[in-house]
C-alpha cells in the first residue's frame, strides 16, 4: 500500500502556523482585509470565491466579498482594483479568473500592487517568479511545494517529471523545484514518449486536467506522485485526478489522492499569501 | 563523421539580414548607436568589448565605446546609463559583467530602458523572457535557437537536455526550448545520475563550463549536440568545450565545435538585439 499524501494535514498545520501570525498581526494593529474580487458569474469562481472567504474569516482575516458586474468595462476594474491596492486595510488581492471576454487579464492584473499579489497574477510578479526572484509563485504551484516538504520529500537531485507547462503550475513549479535542486523535465502536449521520462522520474507531477494521463505502467517502482490534476469523473460524480489511482497506487511509495490531496491545501496557499510582507 | 555544426555560416547568414535592416533603418533616420559600457578593466570584458564594438562598426551601426572607471559609484554607473538610455541617437546598450566588487548587478541594470536592454540584463527583462512575454533572451541562449534553425533542427516534441541552470543560458534556454514545443530537462551540479538523462536526449546543450563534462557514453547514438561551454584548454593553448569532442562526434549526428561553434554566433546575437523595436 503506498502512502496517502493527504492534503488536509498539510492544510491543518498552515492553518495553525497562519492562526499565530494572524494573531501576531492583529495585536500590531496590521492590515488583515482580503479582497476577493469577482467580475461575473462564472460557476466555478463563485463556489471558489465563496469557499475562500469562508476559510479567510474562519482563519481570522477580515474577508471582502466583492462581485463586479459581467459588463464591468477593462477601467472599472483597474479603478477598483487601484482603490484595494491603496487601501491600507487591504492585505491581499486576489481576482478570480477567467475574466469574463474583452478583459485583457495581463493589463488588468497590473493594477494589483505586488506586495498584495496573492496568486502571482501580476505579470510582473509572475516574471519575479520565473526569474527566481520571487517564492510567491500561484497559490497551486505552492501547494505542490508545501506537500513536498510536509511528507519530507528531500527534492535535492531527484528528478521531478512535471506533466503541463501551464502558467499557473508547470511553469512556475519547475522553477521552485529547480530552485531546491531537483533535475526537472516539463513535458506536454507536445512530448512525443512521455513514459519514456515518467518511467525515469523520483517524482511525477501530471498537471494538465486529462484524467488517466498517468498510469502504473510508467511509474519507477517506489516513485512518488502528488497529483494536480482536478477533472469530473465520466459519470459526473464527484472529480478525479489526472493519475489513474488504481494502477498508479500498487507502483509508487507514495501518493496525493484525488479528492483530498493539492486542492484540500490551495485555498489556505492563497491565504498564507495575505502575510507575505512578513517575510 | 557527425555534422559539424559551424557557427560561421548562422552568423553570415544573420549578418546579411541586419544589413538590410541596418540599411532601411538608415535611410529612415533611425538610431543606430550601440552604447558598450565597461566599468573597470576586467580583462576578459576589455576583449570582448573591442570585438563588439569592431563588430558593429562594420556592420554599419554607431558604436560608442565607454570605458568608466573602476572606483566609479553605483549612482554614477546609474546615471551614464540613464543618460544613454535617453539618447535618442542610441539604439541599445550593453553593459559588460561582471562589474567591480561593490556594484549592484541588478539594481544598476534596471537602469537600462527595456527596449536598449540587448542582452536581457535588466531583472524586469529577464522576468518576461522567463515569464515567455519576451524572446529577447541573453544572447548565448537566443545563439543556440538560431543555431537550431539554421541547421534546420525541427524541436517539436525533442527530448532536450541542458545541462546548467544559469541566468544567462540554462534557464532562458529552457523557456525559449519549451516555447518551441520540445520536452526540456535541465541538469545542473545537484543532479545525480547525469548520463541517464542525457541518454535519453535528442539534443543535449552542455554549459556549464566545464571541459569534458559530456562524453560519448553518454549520448544516444544520432543525437544532436550544441555545445556553449568556453573553457581554457589544459595546456593553456586556446579553448575547448563542455562535450569532448573526440568521443562524442562518432556517436551523434551532428555537434558544434568550440571554437567555431556558438561562440562564433553571439556577439551578433547582440547586435540583432539593436534593432529589437523593429519587430
Amino acid at each position: 500500500m503506498a502512502k496517502q499524501l493527504l492534503g488536509k494535514p498539510v492544510a491543518d498545520r498552515l492553518k495553525e502556523r497562519l492562526s499565530a501570525e494572524i494573531e501576531k498581526r492583529r495585536r500590531m494593529g496590521k492590515a488583515l482585509g482580503f479582497a476577493a474580487v469577482r467580475v461575473g458569474d462564472d460557476p466555478s469562481s463563485v463556489v471558489y470565491q465563496g469557499r475562500l472567504v469562508k476559510a479567510a474569516a474562519t482563519l481570522g482575516f477580515e474577508p471582502l466579498e466583492i462581485a463586479l458586474p459581467e459588463e464591468s468595462s477593462e477601467t472599472e476594474v483597474i479603478e477598483k482594483l487601484k482603490a484595494l491596492g491603496e487601501d491600507e486595510k487591504i492585505a491581499g488581492i486576489l481576482l478570480f479568473m477567467p475574466l469574463p471576454k474583452g478583459l485583457d487579464k495581463d493589463r488588468i492584473s497590473r493594477a494589483i500592487p505586488i506586495e498584495k499579489d496573492v496568486d502571482a497574477l501580476n505579470p510582473v510578479q509572475f516574471g519575479d517568479v520565473m526569474a527566481g526572484r520571487s517564492l510567491w509563485a500561484p497559490c497551486t504551484a505552492r501547494a505542490v511545494m508545501e506537500m513536498a516538504d510536509y511528507y519530507e520529500y528531500d527534492l535535492t537531485g531527484k528528478h521531478v517529471v512535471i506533466i503541463g507547462r501551464s502558467d499557473v503550475v508547470g511553469r512556475p513549479l519547475a522553477q521552485l523545484m529547480l530552485a531546491r535542486n531537483a533535475t526537472v523535465t516539463v513535458c506536454h502536449s507536445r512530448t512525443k514518449d512521455l513514459a519514456l521520462h515518467t518511467r525515469s522520474a523520483d517524482l511525477v507531477v501530471p498537471a494538465v486536467g486529462q484524467a488517466g494521463i498517468l498510469t502504473g505502467d510508467m511509474l519507477k517502482p517506489g516513485a512518488w506522485v502528488i497529483d494536480v490534476g482536478i477533472n469530473v469523473r465520466p459519470d459526473g460524480q464527484g472529480i478525479i485526478g489526472d493519475a489513474d489511482f488504481a494502477s498508479c497506487e500498487p507502483i509508487c511509495e507514495a501518493i496525493s489522492p484525488v479528492p483530498g490531496g493539492v486542492g484540500a491545501i490551495s485555498v489556505t496557499m492563497v491565504l498564507e499569501a495575505l502575510l507575505r510582507d512578513q517575510d
